[in-house]
């Protein structure tokens, strides 16, 4: 049984595309899972009526497990993420994570301003002990398996430290929600050799080593399409989130490119190829979660359709049940350096 | 008239793909011009005797226009760069390098060890006043027009000022090279806000405002596969060259997975595909210059075919008929501050 909190206000296609999206998941997931929809009652009411009416008539009854969340504000695109947390406490995005931080709902989706979901999640559940920053963790497609990217925005400037962090919190993210039984951690760099990288990617290198991770050692730009690296496959990519951030920008602007470059050449429509590229669709993992605080919090694109945003409310649903939260927790707590009763750290 | 020095001994393909390319670009020039083949007199002889008596045999005359130029070593590409250039000084990398140095070729190209290449033409080339290091500028092939990407390897770690000095050269290189009248500049980051991006970035954009450069402010990852970002069609892309050369592997790499998949969805032949789609092929430009040094020295893919080898021929050929060198030697001395007699700078 679980109850996962939805910004029914947040992204581009709000209010419709999150309460589609949750009217969807609600047709394919059991009867003891629940919604909440957080946002302004009237719109959400109005929207809902609608899509009962029409789309969703045959599945009218899952209205039952839906429960709207009154939020009175809303955070815009715009807004800066810390004064949207200081000026518009009743906004959906807060109330939403507040929901997850007082235990009434054991996750929170949204597809709205991302620096303030990170910032209010930040606030709100907190970080667990041993971090500095969360992470954004993102899925690419690869020929392969896909992996997880993780920092994909959160941190600009990593130091060697935040990057091992990224890679015990990728590991157990890969095996929770990617089912990976000893996930292999790659390092992005330009060049497999050790010596090869930025002064933080070297340091991370050596630490990397001695992590007690599965660390695969160094991986290059064309190992990610592939999924493989020389030494194996890999299941997750650590960066600092600046070349995170760049690469996955470049990544979900090249495929449609391509794709519609390549339709042209071949005289097919570039709609029917890439519906038929299942793997590359960027709407099949639909939100990442928000790495590194203690309760899940789910980032969606701000252009997240409803089934995008139905399979981020499976991911929540996953990270919550297979206790994802609690497990980077402890893999943090166990790798920290013990203290002694004296105080003195050994 | 030119005089361009081929490394007939670099590349995974070598020596047949240098001398098949050098044969190539004869073909094409006109009578004024002249390729000397550097390494070893028998090993080139031997392949160019084949390849005058089959493939091009038709074009036979052509050998009036070649010179072999006896290097007895050679750099292997697994060779460390500063030890190449120390315990190798007959190479091929650099008695060709030389050759230019000493103004006996107008150009050398080679498809060899970059790290090795980037080391002699630093050594015997020198730099530019006013630089600390070189940068490597490639091309990326958009939907819309090709644009240049520096630095793709040769800093990894980039100061502000080094990413200004970037923005001049890769102005010259877009002017000279693409013919690009007035380039317009892009700083990739993680946004188009001047606030966001890592440290070196966001210092790097105030100092840009006032470079006198043509510069369209940060642009994003999402924007390099289109050619184009909100403030218009963008011509040159400044970034380090960690980030560089990531994307540029990257790239590198997705083009054909992606083109794969989607010939394989429609039923088609990947390789015909991917020869229909001459404005992805890397090959069309065939190498880079190494930009700052005095001097014309392009390097080429280690993978270069022998297309791709007289395709980096007619860019070295431009590079020095263009006059880019003397241009970006002029463009950085207009550029700094200027000495007074009593030795303060103002």
């Amino acid at each position: 049984m679980a109850r996962i909190a939805v910004d029914a206000m947040g992204g581009d296609f709000a209010p419709r595309a999150p309460i589609a999206g949750a009217l969807h998941a609600l047709s394919a997931l059991g009867p003891d899972h629940h919604i909440e929809l957080v946002g302004q009652t009237a719109v959400i009411e109005a929207e809902l009526d609608g899509l009962l009416r029409e789309e969703f008539a045959s599945v009218a009854h899952v209205r039952d497990r839906l429960t709207i969340v009154e939020a009175p504000e809303v955070v815009d695109m715009t807004d800066k993420p810390s004064a949207a947390l200081r000026r518009k406490p009743n906004s959906s995005m807060v109330i939403g994570i507040k929901r997850v931080a007082e235990g009434q709902a054991h996750a929170f989706v949204s597809a709205g301003n991302t620096g303030a979901q990170m910032a209010a999640s930040l606030v709100l559940l907190k970080l667990h002990t041993g971090l500095t920053r969360p992470a954004i963790g993102t899925i690419f497609p690869t020929a392969r398996q896909p992996i997880l990217v993780l920092d994909v925005g959160a941190n600009v400037d990593c130091a060697p430290e935040e990057l091992v962090q990224f890679a015990r919190i990728g590991t157990v993210y890969a095996q929770a929600l990617l089912d990976r039984s000893n996930p292999a951690v790659g390092l992005l760099s330009i060049g497999e050799e050790p010596e090869k990288g930025n002064l933080a990617v070297k340091e991370a290198h050596q630490r990397l080593l001695h992590a007690g991770i599965n660390f695969l050692g160094n991986v290059e730009g064309r190992d990610l399409p592939k999924g493989v690296c020389d030494r194996g496959p890999i299941d997750v990519v650590v960066c600092d989130g600046f070349t995170g951030n760049i690469l996955l920008k470049f990544y979900e602007s090249i495929g449609p490119m391509l794709i519609g470059m390549v339709s042209k050449v071949a005289g097919l429509d570039a709609r029917e190829v890439a519906g038929s590229l299942k793997e590359l669709d960027v709407d099949e993992y639909g939100g990442a979660p928000l790495l590194g605080v203690r309760g899940v919090s789910i980032i969606s694109h701000g252009k997240s359709s409803p089934k995008a945003i139905k399979n981020a409310i499976h991911v929540a649903l996953r990270a919550h049940e297979s206790g994802m939260t609690e497990q980077i927790g402890r893999r943090l707590a166990e790798s920290m350096p013990a203290t002694t009763g004296s105080g003195i750290t050994t």
